[in-house]
């Protein structure tokens, strides 16, 4: 036993008043985010206080084999083979659509129109056509009380909320600087396969739609305000790569017959923009950054004070507050492990950190009291769409000689 | 979706080959590491392959209500009001044993005595004679292929099950220091009121035995060899402190009036330590380091290189390799969320970090195989025992002017 | 003392074969940059085995007694109020140019055209035509054999300097990314007064000049290639900032009355670029960010491996060597203070680490060893020039809308 | 030029009123003490407005050709082989002692009884006995107007100096911890040969007096109060080492001729104590901590807050503020480059560091403004006498077996 300051008087999470009804789960997909969104729901209930608890009611998947065994694996009581199925069930109310960004739309508003609420991965389509029509779906679903999320689940993290916290209560002043940069290394590597997430027909983009689509959504919603415009350039610097099946069959095939195919999406994407109160912001997006795993890093400056983030350190933020003396101003690293701060209220002692997955189960809890509260959803479709139209505007930006392209407003 | 390394090819955690049998596990006790550990049963087998699926078959408490909400809460399919009901169930194979250390003993010996396996937090007991009764019934059950294992959860970070490998692969060389501090702040403030922690009869010690146990454990771990003595200073700095009663009392009460009592627990214990190769090691437990809120920090010097850690940053481990060139050598900064590192085979891609309580899920992963593949437990009683001895040798020095007094050896 | 390893038969610094000759010094300037290259010339000949012993032989400003207060405090033999005088007298074969960007031009020509080598602090000049025809007074007296350098000082960082030895010996592989940022706070303050540094006509530019020539420098001197185009935005966030004047008379005016002025310069500038080899860069400069106070930041990412470097903690190189297996890679933390490293072999032993003001020993040592040896200049006039032509086409790029402008080449 | 907040209106630097007298210097040792040294006599009068103006008058060694090269490299008129002869000439005042510790009563005494002002490095001695005597001779002297003072130069680190003030205010409340170590790693391999800084008499002892002199001093300087009495154990680990003749015949010897010496101090020394105060400390000094290259870290624990410093980042304080709300508390990293801060009224702006060698600027300063002031010398050789009186009860209770073995009052 580490730290205990528990007490007779003090129970860390007071018990539930009544049974809760519960909230039926259909998630399509199970590959990385379906192990983290399974995760999400089967756990909030048992650290949460909901006023619904989350059923695993079904998952679906196209292989019956594999989807059976990742509902034995993840904890869901039914598996599908086919997401009409799934939304057709009478034990599911809300779809989490898990799946590569081309089949976002078409299930989406199939759920929606189903009656069914919905949480959608980022980035929420392929091209802002396709986000248009889902947030017209989810408008026309709102008014019958469907909820329609989009998994920006880094607005999740302690530390990021927080931060959300500060500036909106002016601890930063007017801001003068936003900088953000997702750098990974998982491509580095020219031999490393020509996966789906390299072929623009089913990711829609590279590490601009993957990573930037984050930062892009992470900006705006620390800052309070929206990109007005951008200027971009990215670059494949890695154009073909070996085909999956040629990889697998390098055993007996020497490096000269590898069959190779055309890498169609972006490794990387930097872009400059303005807020509309005219702060600058700077982005950058990649998956060649060798040894940057998973290098989420923010920072904005404000006029009365900075904060910093680091993802590779999730539970810290650091604040500058510049209205302290000179001598003893400095970043400061604030443990987000407090119960004041947000979402911990639930969890352990200072000091003993979250992981990754939790911002998974934050999002089940958001979702969840949105559902049951008929609260606003945050984040919406709608602000999944104007993401897209950031992405959809740097892309344009890096065709057009890098300049500067307004992004449309949202109404 | 932040990264996806995922194809088709590649499923980060192939689905169990068959439906495991079960375990089905009894708790007592619900606060703290009661929820930790449900956490820890709950989600192993979603995320490992084990031989034996948990079952969280029942929990027990004095409360009636506040065990049955427990229940409720963190997953547990029953609740008992009596540590003895809770042993004679049919449907629990496991007593894991989660309460205040002067009930261990009892609890342990009886859960043997009835053929159950036990995993018990630590530390092990609150004084050495309790320790070694529990040990000879350990053996006792050990001879009829039950397992006894204590609750060193620190072992089972990543990064510090990693940092063992490394040693014992004779990455360090001959070890020269050993250094380990254990700092928390959360009795900083003299108006913290006096619980069961602060005092002898039920805690055992104080800072000593809460957190000088782990890192005594850890210590010892990951040098691969033992203290063979200790020479030691402990402090009560706040002899008195409020009454949880005349606390709760306060609106009323001026702070004149509030009820103090004794504080019979040290506030902070260091020491120094020979290990058996002859390396230095210095510790120190505390309660007291304002702003430090869960700084286990483990450094270890040998003629090869060193490794630090530090639990606030947990993800990380760092190492410095002194057989690199001078110019190019530095302590390096290891994101220890590879696959190839210990319990990441069934977690996140790499940089996606993981948490405090992820040590639960990888201690019950641990205990559940141990169990179903008859191995010695690790970590054991006789470990915790051990591990006993060197508090008492630390209590018996601080008592004796800090003379180096010798740990007796565990045979 | 602290730590030393010196022994009979190991001198730091070996003696000076012989007295060597000396390189009388003329300087022009006196404030800030003028006591940091008075503290260089000062110290290099007793820590360096140099050629030739700078001598401080005259100093020059336009008030007569405070040019000669600065003469006593830095250590000059002689003052002058006249730069023309300086440049004529005998006893300086260098003239060292620490003034205004404006007067670089004039001062530098002058003294090539007599016979003097020259050392003139950065940016260059204010424009590209002034750089020109600085650099075609350059070549014109190197065929007199003499020498011309520009003050890129961080170049002379032994942290910068080893990296820039890493990447030429192929450690990083093909470049992938550059990102520069240079973070200072000292105009966060809108009551900040309106100095030479805020108006167009004596500074040129604003943080671009001031900060983004030092990282534009570096970004191509540590890859060893060029830019070949940019796209930029800038913005001047405070556009009136209080007179001297008014703000020298403001104890018996109110904050109302305070006279103000335009602020003609940029605040910060933020901008994109290629590098001839494809590799992506992107920078920003700015005065505007609280608690920033010199975080000249540099990481460089290739298929082999990364470098990072914060001048904020200037004896620190951080190394990631892609090549090392998965599980022990990580960023290393190189302590830049081994005798193995640039110009360390003169200096402290490890750990014992150097200062700002170390850039410019190393820098009198570079300049006096190029006049003597007859080596090329390293930096030149004309790598001056090219920093000079990115900063131009920065500032079209952002008078165009951000797009894509051609740095012309330097040929 | 990297930042520059100079106007007309702002001189960092005021022009001394008048010219100074000067204080000649006779120094004696030129190894990396005396380097180090003539750094700070030939800097300070030319960074510092200094009452009198250090002159180096003369530097003593006892290898003429040796000596002579000395001085021409340092910038020292004069040199002589005999330090009697160095104490006798008339322009000399102040005699900086830079030798081993045995030759240190000798000099010092016959230098104060020749009426000169003295510095000598630390350890003031090699035991408690001659350090009495020296501290007997400075009080005789001080009676005629002399100041005797001891070489403890971190304490002149701005970030200690800063320290101390904020914990002489009252900003961490009553104190509770101190934890100090010094790790170097310069005798990890054992083919390090065996230099006099490893013979016990010439050198006193080893790590303890070399490193854990100077963290016993900072320790209590810190703390504003004296330790007690200690609990140590010492250890060499490398009992036998080359002998510098054998090593230097290497080339034609095998390893197995090589001829080895007895080590006869210790490799490393770790104790704890108690302050006046109750507080607890703990400390640590060795030379085999692998890749440490100068990690002296302190860090200081109080009611009300925390400060932590380390050697390696010199610039940098962290501090805890336990009064601020806890869920914007966290150490912040304060860089100790404000012109606010201790020493820096007269260095760079904001952020541009120093380094290691400006402690002996900051101690030339301060030695000088003493004998000018004649204020009271701090620190003393009573200082100096009261740490060699702790690292005897270190080697005592060493010995010993570790019991706590108490530090005479110094009166």
């Amino acid at each position: 036993m580490a730290r205990s300051q528990e007490t007779e008087t003090h129970t860390p999470a007071p018990p539930p008043r009544q049974a809760p009804g519960t909230l039926g789960v259909g998630m399509v997909g199970y590959a990385f985010m379906g192990a983290a969104h399974s995760q999400g729901w089967r756990t909030a209930g048992h650290v949460f206080d909901l006023p619904l608890r989350p059923a695993l009611a079904a998952i679906c998947g196209r292989d019956r084999a594999a989807v059976d065994a990742a509902a034995a694996r993840h904890g869901w009581a039914a598996a599908e083979t086919d997401w009409r199925a799934l939304i057709a069930r009478d034990d599911v109310q809300l779809i989490d659509i898990c799946t590569p960004g081309d089949s976002h739309a078409e299930i989406a508003i199939a759920a929606l129109e189903a009656g069914k609420h919905v949480l959608c991965e980022k980035p929420l389509a392929n091209n802002v056509a396709e986000a248009e029509a889902m947030v017209r779906a989810a408008e026309a679903a709102a008014a019958r009380g469907q909820v329609a999320m989009v998994g920006f689940n880094y607005r999740k993290v302690p530390a990021i909320s927080y931060a959300r916290q500060l500036i909106a209560e002016g601890r930063l002043g007017p801001l003068r600087h936003v900088r953000a940069t997702y750098l990974q290394d998982w491509l580095v590597d020219p031999a490393s396969p020509l996966t789906w997430r390299l072929k623009r027909e089913h990711a829609g983009s590279g590490a601009l739609g993957d990573l930037g689509a984050h930062i892009v959504d992470l900006a705006q919603y620390l800052a309070g305000e929206l990109l007005t415009g951008v200027s971009a350039v990215s670059e494949t610097f890695v154009r073909e790569r070996p085909l999956l099946a040629g990889a697998s069959a390098g055993l007996s095939g020497s490096a000269d017959t590898v069959e190779r195919g055309e890498v169609t999406v972006d490794d990387a994407a930097i872009f400059t923009g303005r807020l509309a109160s005219g702060a600058l912001a700077s982005f950058e997006a990649t998956r060649m950054a060798a040894g940057r795993k998973n290098a989420l890093r923010l920072e904005i400056n404000g006029e009365l004070g900075s904060l910093a983030f680091d993802l590779e350190r999730l539970n810290e933020l650091s604040f500058h507050d510049h209205t302290e003396p000179a001598a003893t101003a400095g970043f400061r690293r604030i443990l987000v492990t407090e119960p004041e701060h947000p979402y911990l209220e639930a969890w352990w002692p200072p000091g003993h950190g979250l992981g990754y997955e939790h911002t998974f189960v934050h999002q089940a809890r958001d979702v969840v009291r949105t559902i049951a509260e008929g609260a606003p959803p945050v984040p919406s479709f709608a602000d999944g769409l104007q993401v897209q139209r950031v992405l959809a505007a740097v892309e344009e930006s890096a065709a057009k000689n890098s300049v500067h392209t307004p992004v449309p407003s949202s109404s």
